[in-house]
């Protein structure tokens, strides 16, 4: 089985893109539409071949919209990520630039700038004006959480002659990318849906990485180095620091293996016990006993079996929240050396929003310019439904229904979590 | 009246450092040990001129101590702050390579290190190994809080024929090093103590500024740009950074003005209310109208008069526990939004630590390199009792007593804060 | 056919990592021996697949050398890249602390150091030693251009009782690799010979990236910015920068598309004119008129064609040295504008080195120390005469022999470089 | 004899700034007109205290230009400096927001957009709009060289109706801004011209530090950094960097010190020799020997008595073009050591533009907002023919002629050529 991409319907318009068929021409090739990018790459007697591929993502040849009569439109939702704004720069630029389509404008604060209630005005955009905020921080378009009603949501689109809409956002967005495509195929629109995942989580399914993912984790080790450096610099100094991952220790994980110094990585995945003699205190004691200092990493979404079940709460964009591990490990392992008459001189950091307020490495930029261009190339050609992914280095087509069917975590099983557990030393499991 | 630095005894020997009296001759010129610094640069008819100056710091063509016979040793202590290495090296490599001196030793872990009951051992310090530590974050001789037994520590000084101390900390720890002084002038004991002042709050009195706050507020700087970019990325974002300054706003007024987007900036010297017309809750309110975000950046002293005196903790240096103004205002501000039902979006952060377990930025290397190399010009001179401060651009002796009497703050009336508060535009006060 | 690995013996010992073979227990899994990575991932209609594989990498249950009784030697060669220090820490580390080996020593200098006519004295090497290099610059074991006699070099691994060679270095040094490996297999010596590719330029066979690769072009990218402000600020101003480069466009292909604003992109794989309606010349004209600056960047090796094949000169190592494209460009582009009676302001920017004697970004730091962990694993397997790759998102072996075969290069053809030139807007050729 | 200050008239409005004339109020205090900031601090027996004094800088209480009335103009001339934007930033902000001036222009292109013949247009600024570019690096109005008809040039003011001129730029730059000046009070017209100095050389007289002179100095010891890695990374190995510094040593001198490894600083100021055994290469030899490695940093201007006096040239600007001392001490260095039998591994990084074409750091930003709050300060009071200068940590106003009189270099003498000279450990003269 391998995952189907629809269509708004059958391209017959030959793309105006300086691309060829012809190899050793020095002119990039165009992608066949029938190229499949494999899911499995591992062959191995211990297992049956996952046969599933994915829809190789490019420029066709042969393309649906006519440019010159082209309106697209972008939305930016949820949570910050670096890279948003060069994802718009690419989408503008090669639409523009790349196609010579006239008109794109793009909608305030997420899928609130789609309905009359959230009040917002349109923005037209410009490959002068978005190539002014592409390396920059955040959203120009700006930002926000929560659903809206799907129905005004198409109906704005459609008043407003949009052809195309790009919707760059994580897991939610995606869904809410989802119910706009289903309700567009429902009224039978020509319109494509296309999104660009957008998490610095790294969490969803099928695709290698997200953008914004590394410059994430990037900034991150930077916190950590900061509490190494608090930790070797006092006697028994335990640097301690949480780093944002709800469901996915990625960017902790990342983070830990870039600084190379951690010596307890503490993920989602691998549930831990504070006490025994496997316990993570314990651990702690024989860094201290070694080298007098220890540093600890945790991801705030580790730990969570810690705490009682009671009183869970709900963003507005329907995600429980967490309890804080990181000032649970605090208080915790203060006071466990406390009382065993051994007291440590812990220094807790937790970077919160740095980490995603800043501006995308240059490898995220690359990936950033790239994700935007083959989601303009895919929307160009008439596909719609999916969001744009990298398999195996390879950009692909992925249906919105995969792609938000389940979350994507750390495989503790997988050899980059092997290699984590390496670096810091640690035990595979406090227990 | 001017400032008095004692000496150990009678300089008689002649430098060996490459330098002349002649001016012109393509070679820096030794400092006349009579040379002053004036306290007062401003003439004004308003008030009556500060006649005091200090002695000029640099390398005197006569010193005092015998670089072959001579034993130094440097201590470490107090929080983090960029740029120890560096003056550690500088100590070292103006000690060792400038006057030839062959012996060097540095303490672990601050005052601890002095006394017998710390167990610390002692590190032999050479250019080659601290030319390695130089630009690195944190301090590589391991730093700590809390006084010693003042006996002890010279006891340890004796046994250990130390010639001059080098204390690199703050305000507790010259009060340490004036201890270490006094009983030192009662033994009648050979031995310079020479304070090298290190504080990211750049609070230490007759001092321009301190090594590692120009650092700390770069730092801090890009936490106010997280935090802006989360403000203007979110509809009516408000964005919330609590920065590191217990007495002093310093780095919060430096760091806001080096970002130059902040709305509010808050210290302890300026008392503010949150309600009322004048208060903090319509400034916020006054931005959001107007741009849709709104950029508040408070030191951690501040507003410690909207807590209730109850419960006053120390910490180890005797410092007092601050109640936690950046909580108190995540709180303040989203409940008054919220039940003024214009909710808004707040994103608070706290860069803690992050913002001094740095190396020192370019600027600060170059005056530590300076201030470890007059603190070794002063020692080898014999002078005793002092700090090295720069003053008006020029590095001077600060006897301890002096430096230790009274704490510097923000001026309030002066052209600093003036800057800070034309860039905010925020008004004068919030009353 | 399938990339064959060969050994130096039969695995018997039973791994000494915490690995196991089960799923789902928390515990990363061993490899199994036979595991491969596909070559080709992409299914086309339009091409025979290519069925080679490669032979996974990873640590395997049962291995070859007894880790109480190994001695591992670490040798880097060529020209600096950002991480070796990294690796050098991951072997280290994974060598003492993952599997037990008790020596582990370093060879000064490269190739040099092997031989007794380099005279260089070896270094024992420690986690706690290497993990203090670990995220510097450069390469603390030194480094050197330039081939050894064999022979001797493989005299010396003898004589020190060394098991298995680790060599960090690019083309040069892995057939260098070779040839010790082919004269350890004639000697019938247990001796591993594993290689760890080092090219900033990306360049080699088989290899997705090679470390310091990315980091050394977003380093670059930071030059092409500043030829970007500079071109941006003067009237008709053009910003020319040369990068590294010499047969592979790699990195200036990534560092254009990173920075976004980039004219032209001129990489060796793609040969153009100066003159003519198609030519370099004619383009810069044409953003000078649209916008009135124009941004080129040119690798080292572009453009070669433009000069006269006379005197062709011989590094160290063999290298071919190339004529300077960017003074080349320089001169030209000013004195045909000149010509032509419009004058431009060119600013030139030749960053060298400066972009690889920098430390690793994050990403490169979590690459090197993956990579070294690798390489153990494959030297205590008892695998030798290959070196470690990175493959569609897996790590692994590919033999000496295969990858040092032919150079890898852009592929003109390929979707890498048809994103460059979306970016840049450039015609696909300047002819 | 103090510096007199110009003005177009006698201030009579009083100012609408928050600030006020009593202490202790928590808001800052307007600067009494007659207030001075002295030349000297030094107090020496050794010499005569100089008597001179600068007009201090400041909001005044009474000012000259009805805000409601006045319209300001802006340009930016010269080689690009970090924080051009930032001043523009702080000009435009405080007269618009400060003092509620509803109208400021900016210029293009330098000098050239204040011609009809330049052909450019003029740009209205907010600071909406600035404070966007306010971090950025280079000049978003664009700059030049070269100097332009004066009376063409207060042609166009008159006709714009400008009421005040700020001039951002360096020595030819504030020549240019006095000749304005002067056409302007020969024809009585009721404008004032206001320079704020713009030199990463830090060589205006009369001023303490200039803008981007900091952040250019940090860009710089990177490449110093980039250099030793280099060196250190080779046998033998020589590090060389030439930095920006035509007349002045103050960049290479203080990028120096803030590396901290160079072992030779070559300025202008101090003429050198390279053979002989006080010489250049002796020394360089000298390092080699005791730690294999050397590193060497050269302003541009340094050495120029190395070249014949024969082919002079000069910029647009009418500055000498030098001879390239980077490329003669490569060649010189090298084939020494070649013809001795020792040949070296050198590594030779020009960084160029990179230096100044970068944002400003923190503490140049916090500079250049206050540099422009001052000059807009000067201005509404009325003061004309002057620039903003900083003298022992005061702003200050200081006659154009006076400023543009000679220009600033390293003293040889002083303290701080000394510090440099400790660090490196070089004798004081190579002769």
């Amino acid at each position: 089985m391998n995952f189907l991409i629809d269509t708004v319907g059958q391209p017959k318009i030959i793309s105006p893109l300086a691309y060829s068929n012809n190899n050793n021409d020095f002119i990039p090739n165009f992608i066949p539409d029938d190229n499949k990018i494999r899911f499995d790459t591992i062959i191995s007697k211990d297992k049956i071949e996952n046969s599933q591929s994915f829809e190789m993502a490019g420029p066709r040849k042969v393309i649906y919209f006519d440019p010159l009569k082209t309106k697209a439109a972008i939305v930016t939702c949820g949570g910050l990520s670096p890279g948003i704004n060069t994802v718009i720069n690419a989408l503008v630029t090669e639409l523009v630039e790349g196609y010579g389509v006239n008109s794109v404008i793009g909608f305030q604060y997420g899928f609130a700038g789609l309905v009359p209630e959230g009040g917002y005005s349109i923005v037209e955009l410009s490959p002068e004006l978005t190539s002014e905020w592409s390396l920059e921080a955040g959203s120009s378009l700006g930002s926000s959480r929560g659903a809206q009603d799907v129905e005004a949501m198409v109906d704005s689109l459609e008043r407003l002659n949009i052809n195309m809409l790009f919707a760059i956002g994580g897991d939610g967005t995606q869904r809410g990318a989802m119910e706009i495509y289903r309700e567009v195929e429902k009224r039978n629109y020509r319109i494509s849906i296309v999104g660009v995942p957008k998490t610095i989580d790294n969490d969803i399914s099928y695709i290698s990485k997200t953008f914004g993912y590394e410059t994430a984790a990037a900034k991150a080790s930077q916190a950590i180095e900061a509490a190494r450096v608090e930790a070797e610099g006092a006697p028994r100094g335990v640097g301690l620091v949480k780093l944002m991952g709800r469901h996915s220790g990625a960017i902790t994980a990342y983070a830990s293996l870039a600084n190379g110094n951690v010596d307890a990585v503490l993920i989602p995945e691998s549930p831990f016990k504070l006490e025994g003699e496997n316990g993570l205190f314990a651990w702690i004691e024989k860094q201290l006993e070694s080298k007098d200092s220890a540093l600890v990493v945790a991801a705030e979404g580790a730990g969570q079996e810690l705490f009682d079940a009671d009183n869970e709460k709900y963003d507005a964009s329907g995600n429980k929240k967490l309890q804080n591990i990181g000032l649970l490990l605090k208080e915790r392992i203060t006071s466990y050396f406390q009382e065993a008459g051994v007291p440590v001189n812990l220094k807790y950091i937790d970077p919160s929003y740095i980490i995603r307020s800043t501006p995308p490495s240059p490898g995220d930029a690359v990936f950033c310019n790239r994700l935007g261009q083959n989601a303009v190339h895919a929307a160009m050609a008439g596909k719609t439904g999916l969001i744009i992914g990298l398999w195996k280095e390879d950009f692909t087509h992925i249906p919105l229904e995969a792609a938000v069917s389940r979350r994507k975590t750390v495989d503790t099983d997988g050899s980059f979590w092997g290699s984590v557990l390496q670096m810091s030393g640690q035990p595979p499991r406090f227990i």
